[in-house]
């Protein structure tokens, strides 16, 4: 018989139906071909077309190199409008909130054909620093309050150009889907007068069965209630209610965490088409005791049908304790770093825009 | 500049992205073509192949004839299992419920090759009493928390199969996605002493300007914070809480809300795959003063991507007073009606199975 488990975190309830449970490797999934080009004239985020977006708010150096390695720039198109005065309208039932907020990309790389399961955990690193610099200095302006980091790869995962890159949207607003993360939370603390998360990743770590990799900083693990097939949540061990209160040497075993897992995903299903995104406290609640960030994996092997939307529940085939396993044994040999000696730049004869 | 609005009904924001807007008429839809077949050999939802599914546990009649018109079966690989006693174990953090429950598929017509939005207004009444006729009878299963009636149409919907049909999923659990619009349409109720839907509805009709079609007993229209493009609501214009309260009557008038709002999407959007579930307290609950039920259809034309995952916000290009304008002037002539006068049945030779 099905199991229905319930999301310690959302409250929410998950099928998990094994009755029509499929093996991760009984998954049905065709190898997503990854771009053939290295550089691609036509891409604004390539190394030489730097003039086709805005300028740079932050460009992380290629070690040792003239060139730029991450690159973080204002949206072309972005949702909402950078420059402009919060305000608030309201009429009877409707809440209206001008559009002031500020939507980011974070150019990951420069070769375009590559993304962040093919290189090494040092680049993904500089990835990482990028979204923390970038989430403080966001945080910090006054009509900010809530910033959300996630990265869409492939078609089906809602992205419509293939040069890898994540963005960063931040809102005026805090979402009533964090605020609930946030009630349940703050009640799991009240009742039990600890963390809900350091409590679930106790749990987690005692019973083995979920677990994908463990280090010094984070666990990564297939979630109790996964909401779909390899549904992956990376935990930082330590306490820590903000992404902003992360360090540099706990962002490099971050890094080691996510390249390890997405590249687990990359070869053991095939590139499969996923987001991930960043779940943390606003910043402006940094260090309080009740919550606890973590970053989120969703492959996009099924879509999101009717009874999801409907009802907020989801039907997951592939059991995480499966999933978990699957994971584990997907090994990773030093050829399958594919991130070349030779930097793209150069490769193509650009020199720094 | 853009614009946050707050749906009344979750609480969450939406950007609606004028910087970005598109004119409905821009959208670039390609027109999915519909099946070319009436009757296919291998689909076991076509008459003729009744013994490929579980046997049925409703069949509602073609007037005037032996066959049927409307045929609800268990799903042969159902997420829930129909037998089975309610248990629950809890450890920890870890909240588990026996996968009871259950999971119907209604045939909604015999011609393999229609839609809804082809089908005459008579015809879909009769779907809607199908689904009205299992709402109750699943409800009175002690073991039924929430009924979940949706419908996936398209691939890009999640639904594989091709044959015009939707699904009911009841569950032991009620979801923390209705729970929390429960808590909030409570809150409202003993805030303003009046329902928050009835509200919204008044307001709408004062403000007439997203407003798709009115009638004796229904409203529908764009709603105010539309999560997606040409999401729409109907809502009946009466105060009921469940949709176990709704009269024949009422039903007859809702199908030619959901028969012209769906032809309008065919044929003004060249016939794009969508989600559409109905909203309803739980059963327990019919009677109450402060639930009021609707039916939400959700186009997809868009795909849900890393911020909607993360933030629960989501972007929105198309203003819904704009899909309204645009829905209210797509015309619809009767020979857009394709239900043809020859049954598919006596069409392909076949008799009541």
């Amino acid at each position: 018989m099905s199991e229905l488990r319930q999301d310690p975190i959302t409250k929410e309830w998950v099928i998990l139906a094994t009755e029509r449970a499929k093996r991760p490797e009984e998954l049905r999934i065709e190898r997503q071909a990854r771009p053939a080009e290295r550089y691609v004239a036509s891409c604004p985020f390539c190394p030489g077309n730097e003039n086709r977006t805005p300028d740079s708010v932050l460009e992380l150096p290629r070690e040792g190199e003239e060139t730029w390695q991450v690159r973080v720039v204002p949206n072309k198109f972005p949702a909402l409008s950078r420059e402009g005065a919060l305000a608030r309208r309201s009429t009877g039932s409707w809440h209206r909130v001008s559009g002031v907020g500020i939507h980011e990309v974070i150019v990951e790389t420069p070769d375009h054909s590559l993304t962040p399961a093919l290189l090494p955990a040092g680049d993904v690193a500089r990835i990482l620093e990028a979204y923390r610099a970038r989430f403080d200095a966001v945080s910090a302006d006054p009509r900010i309050a809530q910033v959300t980091l996630f990265k869409n790869h492939g078609a089906g995962s809602g992205t419509s150009l293939e040069h890898p890159h994540s963005q960063l949207i931040a809102t005026p607003i805090i979402s009533s889907h964090l605020r609930a993360r946030e009630y349940e939370a703050l009640r799991h603390y009240d009742d039990f007068g600890a963390c809900l998360l350091c409590q679930v990743l106790e749990q987690e770590i005692h019973e083995k069965t979920r677990l994908v990799l463990e280090s010094e900083h984070f666990t990564t693990l297939e979630p109790f209630a996964s909401r779909v097939s390899f549904h992956t949540h990376i935990y930082p061990r330590r306490h820590m209610a903000s992404f902003g209160e992360v360090t540099k040497h706990e962002l490099e075993d971050l890094a080691g965490h996510l390249k390890t897992v997405l590249a687990k995903l990359y070869w053991g299903l095939g590139n499969p088409d996923f987001n991930y995104t960043i779940h943390s406290a606003p910043a402006e609640n940094a260090g309080v005791r009740y919550y606890h960030w973590y970053l989120s994996i969703i492959p996009r092997l099924t879509q999101m049908a009717g009874f999801e939307l409907g009802s907020g529940m989801s039907i997951n085939t592939v059991l995480p304790e499966a999933a978990a396993e699957f994971l584990r044994h997907v090994t990773l040999g030093r050829s399958e770093n594919l991130a070349r000696r030779t930097p793209v730049h150069a490769a193509n004869g650009f020199r720094k825009g």
